[in-house]
């Protein structure tokens, strides 16, 4: 790549905004740089740098793009395009529009994130549906990939065919394994499982010409046997928030049973590093946000709770992103597929 | 209650049978004798006295109905009813309709225990579609009622108001809460969230006269502070082999650890005992097995893989079920309701 890339931020996402990620930012910056990609934050300047003092960050390293208003939580998604355009985010994502950046990411409202990015960079020639993936953490240590995460809780089985697609390409492009395998998320191994819409959806991707072997169930997730695992938005993002919450769980659990007594204490005192030093690389912080697929652009996506290693990683992960043409491969891909 | 209740339980039901049956039974005996209760085993007679002498168990204590067939996991569910009605599981659900036993648990194949059991007892007035639940562990170890957990995959809005009176009038009488809080399970806490399924059912929980508490994610699942989540069976299935894959993935994860170095080895087995401890509340073998409800009668469902203890739960549990008119509620319930 001849020209260094610019990496976008919003800097009034999240929930630690913009804390957290002018701290993320610093972090990723030997690596990015190193790569050849700036960062850009977009946000309230003065608030921006007085975070910066305060945390003593230097901005001097980055490039900063002044925008007046913030999205929260409580805005519609769709209406940012119409009533945020001054917003970090609305500007952050036109940036990629105007190729003036080649990625935004932002820990800020999901919706507003998905609606805003679909709409000003325009969804990808024969997608209809752009889906956000999430990674999560398997056995075998090979991520996997369940897209869609939530973008979509109404399906059409040509959407779960696009979100395999996309998946895949994103899947062979990032972690680098060629032609992964697709399953489809079902409530058993036979085709003749499930409801309407994956029984339809399982013949769509077995013409697919994807590696799709077939039906997955909810125990494959986490095994490293299958790399995308497709499913409905809907059923994405209950599995997605349940997986979530179980190291709250297990933390309750062991908490309450340490309350129990002075000898529980003990040996829950002397047990926690081994089990934290197990479930380091369990860690949905790792992996550092999701991707927007589909969309014209790259847009990561991350958690409003993220940690500043956690955007660190997004940042990464978007330089990655941007570096490799995910957008023109989908386009090309889906463009053959209609072909035949 | 005057006279004993029979419970049958279907001895060529599982991956472990007949022995890991006899042996449930057995450990079932002291505990449901005391409380009035008589167990029969259905299955092939021969088998079940051999076992029962290898193992070294009296089947004295017991009642015992021959049944020439089993139901294998390769039978079509629909099937059952035409094709093996000299199999264990046909006869022990027969059994209930004639009310010559007042429960039947069975651990074999999961569909054919729903199908058979549907067709065989019939329906409870006013349900259009029986379902089974399932009990999560929760940190403040009031268990949660996910329903349906897998018998119905396809569900109308209507299905998942039936789910949650079903679940409620179970679960209090089971767990002995009273107008415990339904959620129903969705991508957000808005009313406004969700696919078109969920959106409609919403409002028809807010008519329903239950304790409906609004739309709870899959992060609630286990915290406790909900006590039956609804869902159509897809997305309930899904979320249950994912759940207890959890275990297996933990185990994974530690072994691997521990494989790593000497040192490691040593600090995996150091803590193993006290994860052991703090784990030991979320199994799954406590709750004994899913109840099938919206039939004319008691069935309850076990894990293929139910051990010795698994199965004894479930025995108690047919028991408990048993005691209660559940079916009886049901039906007034929702009588009383259309006459609203």
């Amino acid at each position: 790549m001849s020209r260094r890339l610019i990496i976008g931020i919003d800097a009034m996402g999240g929930d630690f905004a913009p804390d957290n990620e002018l701290l993320g930012a610093q972090l990723a910056y030997e690596e990015l740089h190193h790569r050849g990609c700036d960062i850009m934050f977009f946000g309230q300047e003065t608030t921006i740098r007085s975070a910066a003092q305060r945390l003593g960050i230097s901005l001097s390293r980055f490039s900063l793009t002044h925008a007046d208003e913030s999205v929260t939580m409580h805005d519609e998604p769709a209406s940012i395009v119409k009533k945020k355009r001054n917003s970090s985010m609305y500007q952050g994502i036109d940036f990629v529009r105007e190729k003036r950046t080649d990625a935004f990411v932002s820990t800020g409202n999901t919706g507003a994130v998905m609606a805003t990015g679909t709409v000003v960079l325009g969804r990808v020639k024969g997608v209809a549906r752009p889906t956000i993936g999430t990674f999560f953490p398997t056995i075998s240590g090979t991520p996997t990939l369940l897209t869609d995460a939530g973008a979509n809780v109404d399906c059409k089985p040509r959407h779960l065919m696009e979100f395999a697609v996309m998946g895949s390409i994103y899947y062979s492009e990032i972690i680098g394994i060629n032609n992964p395998k697709v399953g489809l998320l079902n409530v058993g191994e036979e085709p003749t499982k499930g409801n309407e819409v994956v029984l339809e959806a399982h013949s769509l991707l077995q013409q697919s010409g994807l590696n799709f072997i077939g039906n997955v169930e909810g125990r494959d997730i986490m095994t490293g046997d299958v790399h995308i695992v497709v499913c409905d938005g809907f059923t994405g993002n209950i599995v997605l928030k349940f997986a979530e919450s179980i190291i709250s769980v297990l933390r309750g659990k062991i908490s309450g049973f340490a309350d129990q007594n002075l000898w529980n204490k003990v040996r829950v005192a002397t047990a926690l590093p081994t089990l934290k030093s197990v479930l380091k690389d369990m860690d949905y912080q790792q992996y550092g946000g999701v991707p927007l697929l589909g969309v014209n652009g790259v847009v990561i996506i991350g958690h409003g709770k993220s940690t500043p290693f956690a955007i660190k990683n997004m940042l990464v992960r978007a330089a990655e992103t941007a570096e490799h043409d995910i957008s023109g491969k989908i386009e090309s891909f889906l463009q053959h597929r209609s072909e035949l």
